[in-house]
């Protein structure tokens, strides 16, 4: 059976088995079904979409069209995290260490961002000297002695998915749920853990702009991650507004840092929040243990283990004075109010306008720019306040806030 | 606006611009837009058709993508003929030079054959010496000087259908009416006749298999070629048996070659049909005249001419004794009555298995094997009596005959 009878049953509608799945994943692994072949399939993927089996199917598939990472030998529980993408989002960089020095494994594989969703790999790269291209072998070895470990996506792991995703991108097939789905669950599959904390995004700044697609988005997770035999547990938080007050590659390490040494706030609280998730799916333990870890130092000393581990310069601990822009400007209110909206797509595009982000695949970011806000929805803020920093060229971001003459209630991180 | 933008309103079901069309065929046919973006594009195109003026747009762009063939300075009417496909269809070999000896300048480009439906480029290449490469030039040349000429499609007419054609073949894309039309309609517009005449082919043998399938292509064909300024006529003609008695491509040559000497049956009167149509449609006479025209022996004298002026060995109108299949075996009738069934598909996919048509683009044709029919559907044959001749290797066609013990009445070639 060719690969075109498979393109041909997905264009009828059709059931596509698992055989067919396989060999699809097989050939866009080593290259031997074009991508004019792929891409025709995925159109017809797009419009027929995947029944909830083919999805597993698919998942399976990918996960095993490369190598997949063995842990066996390190310490259980193994743990993975992953989030849909949103703006201002760096709980990965909090979240790691934190699980560490609750005890847990933590191996995780991250993508490069694209549009107004950054991705680790970029921000953990701002950090002088941080490696983002640990082989599995020494991810295995780092996640033995130190309890975690994190790589950018290696061609070695789900291939299958790598040739899909980039082709999905240039073809107008992205927002395929089922395709989605596969696309995270095979990496998570391929990666080795068992037990996977999910946070899927719901607003402006995430891919799911509703609670409806996101709900949609989680069900298909929940069910594939089953069929799949993840330990899969999952909310839905909010992106209406950037996550915490920092967006751009440094600025969100910084942040990220400063909640390690203690600071409260929303991007902490969801922090907890998914910890606790995976400390309680693993019976290891609940969300004040890690408010534990968190207020005695213990997840700050991981991370600094983890950042010498791969190679980066424990000086970003001590100070805020690396990869600064060179020209802050400030935006200030320009009448007294309540904050009622405060669009994380519009400050995410203005990141990404300011060379904070990728438009194209091969832009180069400059990782020192970014916005750092002062105000978040349901505060208080006086005519000539601070609302926003600019780090960077200087963009019209006064209309991603808009305000209120009464007062309005501050939205809480987790949604459901 | 990119091409992505394209695909994702043909992926919506929107309507996609003239300028997006146009934008599409320079793509496609000067290799800017990637096989993979045209792909994602054909099969949503597939799952959300064209309406008629994207068709008509497409059509025009398409045929805008290279070269066309100017005519100016050839004496008018310029006509041209196209067979939607089918089993022993060598209707172009006669009709070229009836219609040039009635007087009409006719050029015609060619396709190859693919699967059980020849084409006139592979049958043509059978007769020693002839060229099925003119160039354009040439092409006008020759119609100047002797009323016809006929070319294997060029790179530099209609560009961006070849690169169209070629992937839809690939990409499970192929059956789609306003696919089908516009391609077929681009290659005449960019082909430079004003007069096109038609034949859609139905039945078993044929890419429609059924009158309503063939009426919506019909229907189709008549309205883009109206909205394009195409003086179009068609028919629909039948295609559950093979046109004619021979199948393979030197057989078909040799029988056309008796038609145009003189010989009658289903294979002249389609013919005279179409040249009729023609002749009516550019106001230069009616069927009757073409009937003259075969049987004054003017057809055939043109056939020479031409033959000649594309470097033919005019020695193939002296005998049959060229390109001859070493084997020749019989099949007899097992039982005496009247055929009812004689399946076009089978005896087409007998001759492919022969070696006579190609499965893959790249299979190399045996031009002289084919099969030969002795009987037709409403013939009475007796039990031993030969039905087929099969030159080449033996094949099992018994199963294309099925015969009834009542009479069964022949079946008239011209549907509607």
């Amino acid at each position: 059976m060719s690969f075109i009878d498979t393109i041909k049953v997905r264009r009828e509608g059709g059931v596509n088995t698992g055989e067919q799945l396989m060999a699809l994943a097989r050939g866009a692994a080593d290259g031997t079904i074009p991508d004019y072949q792929l891409s025709a399939w995925l159109m017809a993927a797009y419009l027929n979409p995947l029944t909830p089996p083919e999805t597993a199917d698919l998942t399976k598939a990918m996960a095993d069209s490369g190598e997949k990472l063995d842990l066996t030998g390190l310490p259980k529980p193994w743990v993975d995290k992953h989030s849909t993408g949103g703006v201002g989002d760096k709980t990965t960089i909090v979240l790691l260490p934190l699980l560490a020095a609750c005890g847990l494994t933590v191996v995780k594989m991250s993508g490069r961002g694209l549009g107004i969703t950054g991705g680790t790999v970029d921000k953990l790269s701002s950090v002088p000297g941080f490696r983002m291209d640990l082989t599995p072998e020494e991810m295995k070895e780092q996640a033995k002695r130190i309890g975690l470990a994190i790589t950018g996506q290696t061609p070695r792991l789900a291939p299958a998915d790598k040739k899909l995703y980039a082709l999905r991108d240039v073809t107008g097939t992205v927002g395929s749920v089922p395709l989605i789905v596969s696309s995270i669950l095979s990496k998570k599959l391929a990666g080795g853990a068992e037990t996977v904390v999910l946070d899927v995004k719901c607003g402006s700044g995430a891919f799911m702009k509703t609670l409806p697609a996101a709900q949609e988005l989680a069900r298909w997770l929940r069910e594939i991650g089953q069929f799949c035999g993840l330990n899969l547990h999952l909310s839905i938080t909010d992106m209406s507004q950037p996550l915490g007050r920092a967006v751009g590659n440094a600025l969100e390490v910084k942040e990220a840092i400063r909640v390690l040494k203690g600071e409260k706030g929303r991007l902490r609280d969801v922090c907890v929040h998914f910890a606790g998730m995976a400390l309680t799916a693993t019976g290891r333990g609940s969300a004040s243990d890690a408010e534990k870890a968190l207020d005695s130092g213990a997840a700050l000393a991981k991370a600094k283990e983890w950042f010498a581990a791969q190679g980066a310069d424990l000086g970003v601990f001590e100070s805020e004075d690396w990869c600064s822009a060179k020209d802050v400007s400030e935006l200030r209110a320009e009448q007294s109010g309540w904050v009622s909206i405060l669009d994380a797509q519009t400050i995410g595009q203005a990141v990404v306008d300011m060379g904070g982000g990728r438009k194209m695949r091969e832009d180069y970011i400059d990782s020192s720019v970014g916005i750092v806000l002062h105000a978040a929805v349901g505060d208080r803020v006086e005519k000539g306040q601070l609302l926003a920093e600019l780090h960077g060229p200087i963009q019209d971001i006064g209309r991603a806030f808009e305000m209120s003459d009464t007062s309005v209630p501050a939205r809480s991180v987790v949604i459901e």
